[in-house]
């Protein structure tokens, strides 16, 4: 029985598998589901140790992290790592979820709950893989795994535990299944992410706020200032004059800009996903997709000061702030950004208030070889899953794990998501398209075969996974 | 016995009384507090009655207006109406205060109280001058009174009262002591106030907030936006840019500017009260005195959007906000203002949020003849009072009913206060300085004996009241 036969029989079992591991209420960001979080990373440890991966436990400041290694193709073959997280967002507002977050609803196809997508249903789709291997003679690469339980709330100690496990993770390329494709039926590989470099910017007037009559007009108004302040980063045509702010960025290839024009991009299904602004907005010689995967932008993204609440009162606020996040692409680094930020704030700010900078984080801009061998293997299995060529697409979010890794490993990070963009990953009725996620366990069958043959080997070569006697690694 | 030798032996008399009428927490924004404002409502008629005022209680809407008519000066002689109000601010920060605030307490000539300044106190010396007149055979002029008790939660009701009884209190002059001397020792008269037209302007871009990563650089950002409209409102030394804004400002006559000079400005006092701000701002060819008083301005009072709290959360918001007031001098009105700051607004919006701009609410500048007789019959009873020449002064905030009932009248509204300007009228510990008091009587006093001489009589004819036989009515 070959592979693609065994993973289409078992097809209802995986549903059912991912709907047990579904129903644990992992909410990394609640106290009260501490012990749900630790749960979800004991069901995993069990299910890698049925397969033959041995597997450790890391306890965090935080969350564990569950990790496993599986070494059975030897010393001389490839070894991939593969990276997936087992916490899950909030469920607020529950009363807008049309059947229970973790009672697991299967209708049309759809399979709905809180983590089916982001990220549980990516995660046990590799384990799957892997199992399906196992029960074939094991795989030709040797499969690490970092499953961590704090994605959703920052991975903050991930940094720390890949400093300190950097050893123990060497691979010859990280799989990260966590990103959207562009769109259903649509195969995609994310080779590129934008970098973050998130400020907050304080202006201080008076110690106290003003009687607006018995002052205005002889003190400077902080929230003024802090809107002069603003409207001179960026352009109304979304153009960010922070001095040096381009100096670094790496331009899109004439074929990159040729490819991203022939995605097929629906422009009223893109407004609607952006809740339906009135209008398209932004650098006018760049295409939508271009602004958002590989154009710097600087957004507000909170300000405040003063009355806030119901009718008027005639105050000049003590201060006023902002949250100010720039986007970066390669090959800026947050470090620059966040001098350049800093120094022309202050250059530009009204001497009459004290204007405060500082950095709350950032994140370095990723971007993956795409001539990699790790990167031409992900490309074919995910053909060989879907009947047609990937799409190579980038994302303007930001996940900072990627560059961290990619930058301590040195090796390729394949970003291989099967998630769809309006699976309301953050949101009530998150819901997993069943099959993509059949697909995704086809997709990580072939990749851990792709990943084994040898780089050089001509795409000719190429023979499906069980169409005739398994490789030997 | 003449009548300041009466006032003067009554001094201790004029405490104790003022104390009681302090007890009351007539706290008008506070529905716990209702009975205790009709409580207040009902003492002050009571001692009106105890002096033959024929009083009557307006019930309104909210709290009720106290009205009193005494018009035993016979229908040949001028009347005056004098408005103030029983009610009082919260007392939140309870903790802040020194004595409790409806526990009235004398220290170094001090009384501590709330409303003991704001405008119990001011409220309570007109009736004491009118009690010694009664004691010495009645004003020379007929007298009118209006108390209201929602002066402090916005006089919503007073307007409508006016109106309805605009021909009961048909006056010659109104007099109100509500207003701040300009310091200690200083008599002041305040014949300026600025009128006011506060707006809201709100900015919405996408239906829901967008993640600043999936989006940023293809939605305009409406916190941007607001940033970029308020921005161009006003320049950074004050001026403010909406068309049309100045062109009905009247300037201040060069006596304005002369008087103003001469007044005893204390810069670095000043720069205390407001909160020390790092530096002084505002129109460079004007005097700090000057801007506040006589030049309109634009101050935002409250701005808003998207995240507000700790930390990072990377969203382009949804919408954003902003209350924006600007002060209004003479020949400006709210309406003009309110049209050209509309019209500017919506021309400068970028077309790519909606921008929705409101009045919330506005109110007219006000200025009070100077040379009107009833004007002068005030500066004279002030001088005689304090023993020096009152100084002529404005105020930068608004009292839209002096505006209102001066044009509804068609008379002179003068504002003659004897409060301090760290009396702490909205705050803990709010005092009233004993001898401004009690030379408020007085001023109250000869007020009533000023406003009864014929207009045409020269400073030379003044005779003192009481120095020798009271004028017959």
């Amino acid at each position: 029985m070959d592979l693609t036969a065994y993973v289409n029989e078992n097809r209802k079992r995986y549903v059912d598998e991912l709907v047990e591991f579904l129903r644990i209420p992992s909410i990394s960001s609640r106290t009260e589901n501490r012990g749900d979080v630790a749960r979800a990373a004991e069901f995993l440890r069990a299910e890698m140790e049925r397969h033959g991966i041995a597997t450790q436990i890391f306890p965090t400041a935080g969350h564990p992290v569950v990790y496993g290694e599986w070494l059975g193709a030897g010393p001389g073959r490839p070894t991939v790592l593969i990276y997936g997280h087992y916490d899950v967002q909030p469920v607020d507002p529950l009363e807008l979820w049309r059947s229970p977050p973790f009672e697991p609803a299967v209708k049309d196809g759809a399979l709905y709950a809180r983590g089916s997508v982001d990220d549980k249903g990516q995660v046990w789709l590799h384990l799957k893989a892997f199992e399906a291997w196992q029960k074939h003679g094991g795989p030709p690469v040797n499969v690490k795994m970092v499953f961590e339980g704090e994605e959703e709330i920052g991975s903050a100690n991930l940094g720390p535990f890949l400093d300190q496990e950097k050893e123990r993770l060497r691979a010859d390329a990280v799989v990260v299944s966590d990103s959207p494709m562009f769109g259903k039926g649509i195969p995609s590989i994310c080779y590129g992410l934008r970098g973050l470099a998130y400020m907050q910017v304080d202006v201080e007037g008076p110690s106290v706020d003003l009687h607006s009559g018995s002052f205005g007009g002889a003190v400077n108004n902080p929230a003024n200032a802090l809107a002069h302040i603003i409207a001179r980063l960026k352009d109304p045509t979304g153009k960010v004059l922070v001095t040096g702010f381009y100096d670094k960025v790496r331009k899109l290839t004439a074929r990159e800009r040729t490819e991203v024009r022939r995605l097929p991009f629906r422009r009223r299904e893109w407004l609607a996903s952006a809740g339906n602004p009135p209008r398209e907005w932004g650098e006018p010689q760049f295409h939508v997709l271009e602004r958002i995967w590989a154009r710097p932008t600087l957004d507000v993204n909170g300000i405040w000061g003063g009355y806030q609440g119901e009718g008027a009162k005639t105050i000049i606020p003590s201060k006023a702030g902002a949250k100010i996040s720039m986007r970066l692409v390669p090959d800026q680094t947050p470090e620059e950004i966040e001098r350049k930020f800093t120094a022309y704030v202050k250059k530009i700010a009204p001497k009459d208030v004290k204007v405060t900078v500082r950095s709350l984080h950032g994140g370095a801009a990723f971007l993956c070889p795409t001539d990699a061998p790790e990167f031409r293997a992900a490309e074919r299995s995910l053909e060989r899953a879907f009947g047609k060529k990937p799409v190579l697409i980038r994302e303007g979010g930001s996940i900072p794990f990627t560059a961290t890794i990619q930058a301590a490993l040195g090796v390729p990070v394949i970003l291989m998501g099967f998630g769809l963009p309006d699976e309301n990953s953050h949101a009530p009725n998150e819901w997993l398209d069943l099959d993509n996620y059949h697909q995704g366990i086809l997709s990580a069958v072939y990749l851990l075969e792709e990943l084994g043959r040898p780089a050089a080997a001509p795409a000719a070569a190429r023979k499906p996974a069980g169409s005739g006697g398994r490789r030997r690694r």
